[in-house]
């Protein structure tokens, strides 16, 4: 039975680095038998331009529907100044929150050919290899009560709600030492149970879980000290989880460990395996339209589609390699670009990937 | 008219490191007219192992009547099964409210004599000189609601709120507005706007004060982007400043792109130009008592004091001064120690900088 994949490719780049993806899914149906059908909608600015809406009808049903979903990038400054709830990002918290996409992985890989990239010292990140298990449907992003209220002294104060409960808790740390046991067996949980009391809850349930996973060991980190062992020494760590705010900075800060976020994947998987795949980086709407930007980060995040959505590892890897060779080869769009080595587009890129499949 | 500091040593290696601050207070005393009174007093968990407190009715009797305040550091293992409020670190957080030490001024400088410690590639920090302002007193450090409560369904939830009023936001943009206008007048305020309310509040207020202050320039980020530009290009920032939260963890991150947080100093001033001197770094209950610790941060805790309290610049670049030269001899303790340097002990690097004077 064929898997239904909805694409979306987005705003600025996005579509452009969507269509380098799909041409690789279109190889593994043609040469390698993957049963999947493809559909696109519509995500973000362009579903406002086009709807009204950041996240309309149309695309719900279709996500809905869907067993995973591919996703380009959302935003730029053409829906900057639009009321917020019109905002592309809205979009992208709406499709989270409405599919329940609580876990997402966020693979923080230093990839050997681009080593110099980093702005960290090659012993420092070279075979860097950390998975990010953020939670992405609570906490403060959709915690309420929230909002602008006028005090009785005439004065403004905004307000918002870090919240958890255990058994959103319970759910993201089963995804995290799941993580964990195919990978180096330890888990890091980040919180800030010195001060909040949710992060005290956090760590109690941390504990629990554990017991269910004896091969797995769990450390405790407070927020601030894992944003200074992220810069100071990287491989220390194997899986680190933790909540959506706190996960927002931490795995960006570890991607741009490796200097080159233009190869960073993401998945963000709700609890029966059905995920949205897509870049870490942003929709670039500078160089939009100029066939420069770098499609191997989408292109992984198909790879991350076979792996966990599709139950497809081998094709997974077949496309992991796949970008290995073609970085080997010296290839390197823009944002990955250094001496000696040869300047390709978009389209380039993919259909080198594709034919080294 | 004679100031007072009070002094509180504190756990771990505080009173050793805080013992080489006060020699150079006393020095300065001796040879240069500084007119200083010192009393002492304990916070944390030696308080708590002396009056059952970790900030005790007499220490708060000294603070409010001190000028300013030197910290050495707080915590240790021997306090952190105990019950929460009588931890270490929640002497600390009862010591900024008490006082209203809102502005922590963090300053994330690399010396040029330590570049190699940094994990960073020295031409990504080398002259590398950051002041994050990160407000101390508000945010979901001291946000009402919070708890732990039990939900209809039977589980439990974990809650905490971030808030922020017009006039809090409004005199930490003024601390940063000062900051900036006594060095490269660029502030970068730093909030997620596009998820919290708080943070919208927050952007707009930090608008209306940089009116008042035309010659400097201001711009805003994300906290997830400025996590990466931090790791990026971190010569790119002037003053950042930012919530109680987000700028704690920036701030570590910050420190720790200088390699050499027995470095950094902080401090966190009232609006009255009242405040605490600490060192960044903790207790490091590990090495405490062995004489080896790096007195150096809250040396230069001290030239904070005298240009933020005491209103001494001169004093204040003398120490910072006697500090670089010790450097240029080579003199190192163990956390900076590099090849063809020369190890020395706390009481004896804080000698040399006292000859240095
Ligand atoms: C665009 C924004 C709302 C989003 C987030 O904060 O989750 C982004 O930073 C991300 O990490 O996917
Ligand atoms: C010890 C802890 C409560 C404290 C904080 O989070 O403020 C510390 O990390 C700091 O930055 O001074």
């Amino acid at each position: 039975m064929s898997k239904k994949i909805l694409v979306l490719p987005g705003d600025g780049i996005g579509p452009e680095i969507v269509a380098e993806a799909v041409k690789v899914l279109e190889a593994l149906r043609r040469d390698f038998g993957l049963a999947v059908e493809l559909e696109s909608g519509l995500l973000g600015g362009c579903a406002v331009d086009a709807h009204g809406q950041p996240y309309p009808e149309e695309t719900r049903r279709l996500a809905r529907a869907a067993d995973a979903i591919l996703l380009g990038a959302v935003g730029g400054p053409k829906w900057e100044a639009i009321e917020r709830p019109l905002r592309p990002e809205r979009g992208l918290l709406a499709i989270r929150a409405d599919l329940e996409l609580f876990a997402n992985l966020r693979p923080a890989i230093l990839y050997p050919q681009l080593a110099a990239a980093s702005a960290l010292k090659p012993e420092v990140v070279s075979g860097l290899d950390i998975m990010i298990v953020r939670e992405l449907t609570g906490d403060i992003y959709f915690g309420q009560p929230r909002g602008i209220r006028t005090l009785d002294s005439g004065e403004r104060e905004g307000f918002n709600t870090m919240v958890y409960r255990e058994s959103e808790i319970v759910r993201i740390m089963r995804a995290a030492f799941d993580a964990a046991m195919k990978r180096d067996r330890r888990v890091c949980s980040v919180d800030k149970a010195n001060v909040l009391e949710v992060s005290e809850l956090w760590r109690e349930i941390a504990q629990t879980v554990a017991a269910d996973y004896p091969e797995v060991s769990l450390s405790h980190m407070y927020v601030d000290n894992a944003a200074m062992q992220l810069v100071r020494a990287p491989k220390q760590f194997d899986v680190i989880v933790t909540g959506n705010i706190f996960g927002d900075i931490l795995s960006d800060c570890a991607a741009q460990l490796t200097g080159s976020i233009g190869m960073l994947p993401s998945a963000s998987l709700d609890a029966h395996g059905k995920g949205m795949y897509e870049p870490i980086h942003g929709s670039a709407p500078d160089i939009a339209g100029r066939g420069v930007a770098n499609p191997l980060a989408t292109i992984l995040s198909v790879a991350m589609l076979l792996r966990h959505t599709l139950n497809e590892p081998a094709l997974a890897e077949r496309i992991e390699r796949a970008v290995g060779r073609v970085l080997d080869r010296g290839l390197r769009t823009a944002d990955i670009a250094s001496e000696g080595t040869t300047r390709v587009g978009t389209a380039e890129m993919g259909g080198a990937v594709v034919a080294a499949l």
